[in-house]
């Protein structure tokens, strides 16, 4: 079999002109210097002495050329933020200064104009959450294992090879502004604070940390009890108290920049302070009284619902808005960008800019867990635009959610975002070459949230795949062929990527009807033996009358939780935008659309043009072979194909089951089904 | 889950206009009678009973009307042929007035004018070959286990329900004018002959009688030792001779009208003469002997190939054409079509019109184990027409394969054809309702050797699909609607079926493409552990250089078998049918097609039209619902999923497979591969 293989990709060597063979491993960090360039600075410190080394590795500048990179104090640069300029680069701080060398770099490499320019962060904290486990498996990961932890009798000793690859992993979110990593599962082991493990957390933040990135861990809420032998955890009880005080000074003893906790509590079956009949503020407030001395925050997650509840939506909001004001200022409130779960398409939580008196932060995943996993290519970054962008009318218009959780509206105390990693040992890092895409663009969003997805994909195009170092600063440095022939094509493909998910799993705003617990293949039937919360039809509510989950005024009153006019827009079917038309209303099967297409058959064309341009998808990057080595072009063309044959099997489920009720044919102009629904059934498509 | 389809089944009841729900159980024999019909008939028999019982159960000429039935001598009748006139049939026997009624009362359903008329036969034998095993399996077959045999302790009783299985399957093939069943496989178990079967076969035999049917059997030629105890089965051996004699002297006396032997032998392992040095003529010739006084004949395979030769097409021609004229006058050579196995294309078997001395019979294959089995809709008499048309120069012009085998042209002392069975004890026989039509198809061309596929399949549409009686003779029975929606598209995507296999299977002369043993999906790539000839290369031969088969007269000399002009035909490429292009070329991958496309090119086109043809029948199957019943609707919409997936499958495996050799890309306007290349050779799809 092997060597058949081998036969296949040695025959692809040769028949396309770029014989390099790529592994993904350098992501977008592949510019070679083309010339000298002479660096004029005075301080010397780890992170100035990588920001010295990345511009005489990476150099695209005019060769000979002069930098001076100086530390400033300047009232207009914040944070780590940093000045630009004709042959200069300013910051307040060392970081500062890298984060302006890999700017510099990156414009250099894609040919944008180096202006006079500040760039400040959106955000002051801009992490990855790693759901990495102690035994190496990875929640909801699709790309290997963990790159932090790993099972057997050298779980905990750190290796020259560990070092390597963690730094090269510090470099590449350096090189996209992303500053802590989160390195634990939320759903988070008591084990992790033991004092063996700590010091391999501790080795980690020390490769880390030249790169500015801090270092943070998920915890147990049950930890005193579980790992501390106490009775219990009560916050309110002295000795829990004690225990984490204890447990934060030992940390900050090995980790002196140590960021923070992560918690996930009272949520899916993990211990909280409701567990003592305390709140979420009281849970959250005896931790972040014991980080405080140190710097340290809590990011305490808001994703709580329960079986009892009869719309999952609005649980969050119910019970995080009474607490507002009650958190201590180093404790923020995580959200996630919906109200569900990270779906294809959801509107935004309605908590964001509801929380006026909270630190709130954004919590988006980059890891693929409903949208295709490390299979489909689906590239993010507009998804996260649409979700910046939302308007939430919360302090008049202007009050999107990217203004409502950066400081520009309220005077929060932390800003911050984060993101799930998609991260594994797999040699691209990703698993998927499109997912390094998403890792780039949470790194540029969470630096600047309202860059567009546009032109996020265009730097990551042309970093990534240009074939040759360019070799001269400007717009022309890319030629017209490969503008036309590769970037174009390839852009258009990443921006509607997303959207095509949405079509061929679950548009107009059906949401969550994946079959079982792996979130990959679609399952709009029932699955037995599972809490109602956790089965499709909680969510699409299909019956012959109609289909979608009424969250109108007279149904769970979902929109109640919206600011108007966003509540009025989306209860009132003539305003609600139709993307989100099926998470807020049940409709007839027959109910008239904008396009007069009744609803049965608008969902069928949308089904089928998702499905259609995943087609298309294929079309484009088998054209685009003679300007991509074939290492790439085989690995993404092999996973376009899986993307269409489960597309295929999206379509073919979800219109067979929901035709079942809707009791119409599946309009004759677009192409058949080619699954059976029973077999669909009987194979409840795993992940392929 | 039989719930949900119950559900599912009892919506689509009430969607669809018909209602009634058909099993599909009572074939193309489903009209009733629409008044009553005055026989006239002075003589009585089982047969002609059963005449007058069809024309009172099913009459749809004018009510009241009388109808003569007469037994005369009459020279222009053949056989059981009979004379249709106005108000009129006569024939020389019993059963010519049977099948004269089954011909008038179709002419009456399908509104066909019903004029002066005389119709014999093209051949005196019209059977039906069974390979079912007499544990009840049936090699080859996809719609259950036989109909005639079973395993267990009851395996030789025979109850009520068997005899009216056997009487309603009678009744079929009387109607299109079979005449006689081997009742058992050709790979024959020894045990077949043993009196306790025996006269189960004497219960068969008995029940099918009154329908013309003969009874014969596939015998094994090492019966005389393994069941008869002999040290050998030598057909020169005197003891052996004798074994032969009593035998079929036992059979005849159970069985007075037996119709004879079946015979594979010295084939695939089978026994035969050649291991006792003899020749097939040797062994033909002494069962021939046995069976002479009781009018018995032996069927002959020249089905033989072997592991050493060279070019597997070649052998049977090699074998047989030196036995020209040495066969007993009771011995029928069984030809299959094609020179090599049933494929979904071959030219025909040069052994049709050189063996002129010989009663030489045609193998058809009505079991689709090459093309799709009981999922894929691929009507044959399409197939079976191009077989019989082909021309074979061997007495001039007009030397077709039809008037080659039907006495046309050589006084054979036999004329006769087979065709192997696709009948199961699946409700619908078949497996899938549309293979009900080859079964009906072979009938009618074992009768009538010029009909054209398209009247056959108008007639079989007719019979088995009409909705309503039609209540009137004329040509305007069927509304225009029904002939526009119905009849018009079925037809034409059934006439367009066995091209599209072709296409999507192994277009342009490829052959013999199949995974593993089972003849269902493509497996174009080695098989390890298998004789060379039943290993995909052998028969495609694809290398970097080219693609096929070279049986020109440089290479295997394959179409020196062929007589003139054929053999030169074959041999040029300018004149060489590009149908059959692979079969007897080995050409390079830019090799110019008629149509300028190079060779890779067009195969690409071929496997993309043959996927798109079934992507069509979906459509058009679809679009019927209206005018059908909904059971046989969603069995057949259902079939038609997996076809198309299976399509899929074909064009994503073989195009993969080849294009390592090809070195090129697949047309950018065509539809991309949606499977691995990896995954299908991992998976060797199973039949599904």
């Amino acid at each position: 079999m092997n060597e058949r293989i081998s036969v296949t990709i040695l025959f692809l060597l040769f028949w396309t002109l770029n014989v390099i063979a790529d592994d993904g491993h350098t992501l977008w960090l592949r510019g070679q210097s083309i010339g000298p360039v002479k660096i004029i600075c005075s301080k010397s410190s780890a992170s100035i002495n990588i920001a010295k080394q990345e511009l005489e590795k990476s150099w695209h500048g005019t060769p000979g050329a002069t930098l001076v990179l100086s530390i400033k104090s300047d009232s207009s640069i914040k944070g780590d933020g940093f000045k630009l300029g004709s042959g200069k680069i300013e910051a307040k701080t060392d970081l500062g200064i890298l984060y302006g060398v890999y700017e510099l770099l990156r414009r250099q490499q894609t040919g944008e104009k180096i202006i006079e320019e500040m760039s400040n962060p959106s955000y002051d904290l801009r992490l990855l959450d790693h759901w990495d486990n102690l035994n190496g498996t990875i929640e909801r990961g699709y790309a290997g294992n963990s790159i932090f932890w790993r099972n057997g009798n050298d779980s905990l000793t750190v290796t020259e090879h560990d070092k390597k690859l963690w730094q090269e992993y510090a470099r590449a979110n350096a090189s996209i502004g992303i500053n802590g990593a989160v390195l634990n599962n939320v759903n988070s082991s008591p084990r992790m604070l033991d004092g063996k493990i700590l010091k391999k957390v501790q080795a980690i933040a020390d490769v880390l940390r030249p790169y500015g990135m801090k270092t943070y861990l998920a915890v147990n809420f049950s930890s005193p009890a579980v790992l501390g032998n106490l009775k219990m955890s009560d916050p309110f009880n002295a000795e829990v108290i004690e225990w984490w005080k204890k447990k934060v000074e030992e940390i900050y003893s090995l980790i002196p920049d140590f960021g923070g906790f992560l918690v996930k509590a009272n949520s899916e079956g993990q211990p909280g302070p409701q567990d003592y009949s305390r709140t979420h503020a009281d849970g959250a407030n005896m931790m972040a009284d014991a980080l405080k001395p140190f710097g340290g925050i809590v990011m305490w997650r808001a994703f709580v619902y329960s079986p009892k509840e009869k719309d999952r939506a609005m649980q969050a909001f119910s019970e995080f808005i009474p607490l507002d004001g009650q958190f201590r200022d180093n404790v923020i409130i995580q959200v996630k960008n919906g109200p569900v779960d990270f779906q294809p398409r959801e509107p935004f939580n309605p908590l964001f800019g509801a929380m006026k008196k909270t630190s709130v932060m954004p919590e988006l995943q980059i890891t693929q867990e409903y949208l295709g996993q490390s299979t489909h290519l689906v590239f993010l970054a507009t998804m996260w635009e649409e979700f910046l962008q939302s308007e939430t009318y919360q302090e008049g218009k202007g009050s999107t959610v990217a203004r409502c959780t950066d400081g520009s509206i309220f005077r929060q105390k932390h800003t911050a975002i984060a993101g799930v990693s998609n991260i594994g040992l797999d040699t691209n890092w990703c698993g998927h070459h499109f997912a390094q895409a998403n890792w780039y663009a949470f790194g540029r969003l969470a630096w600047n949230n309202s860059l567009t997805s546009k032109n996020i994909a265009d730097e990551w195009i042309k970093l990534t795949f240009a074939q040759t170092p360019p070799d001269k600063i400007g717009s022309s440095i890319f030629s017209k062929n490969w503008t036309e022939k590769f970037l174009g094509p390839v852009k258009t493909m990443m921006l509607e990527s997303r959207e095509a998910a949405v079509n061929y799993m679950m548009p107009l705003g059906l949401h969550h009807i994946f079959a079982g617990d792996h979130h990959y293949g679609p399952g709009p039937w029932y699955a037995p033996n599972i809490r109602p919360d956790w089965t499709p039809p909680y969510y699409h509510q299909a019956d012959t009358n109609g289909i979608g989950f009424d969250r109108t005024r007279t149904g769970s009153n979902a929109v109640g939780q919206y600011h108007e006019p966003l509540c009025s827009q989306f209860d009132d079917l003539k305003t609600c935008p139709e993307i989100y038309l099926l998470w807020f209303h049940h409709l007839p099967w027959d109910y008239k659309m904008k396009n007069r297409r009744i609803l049965w058959d608008d969902l069928c064309y949308h089904y089928n043009a998702g499905l259609q341009q995943v087609r298309e998808f294929q079309k484009v990057w088998d054209r685009i072979q003679p300007y991509i080595d074939s290492e790439r072009f085989v690995a993404v063309q092999n996973k376009l194909r899986r993307q269409c044959l489960n597309a295929q099997v999206w379509n073919d489920g979800c219109l067979l089951y929901f035709q079942q009720f809707s009791r119409r044919p599946i309009p004759y102009d677009i192409g058949r089904p080619m699954n059976n629904l029973d077999d669909l059934i009987k194979s409840d498509m795993k992940r392929r």
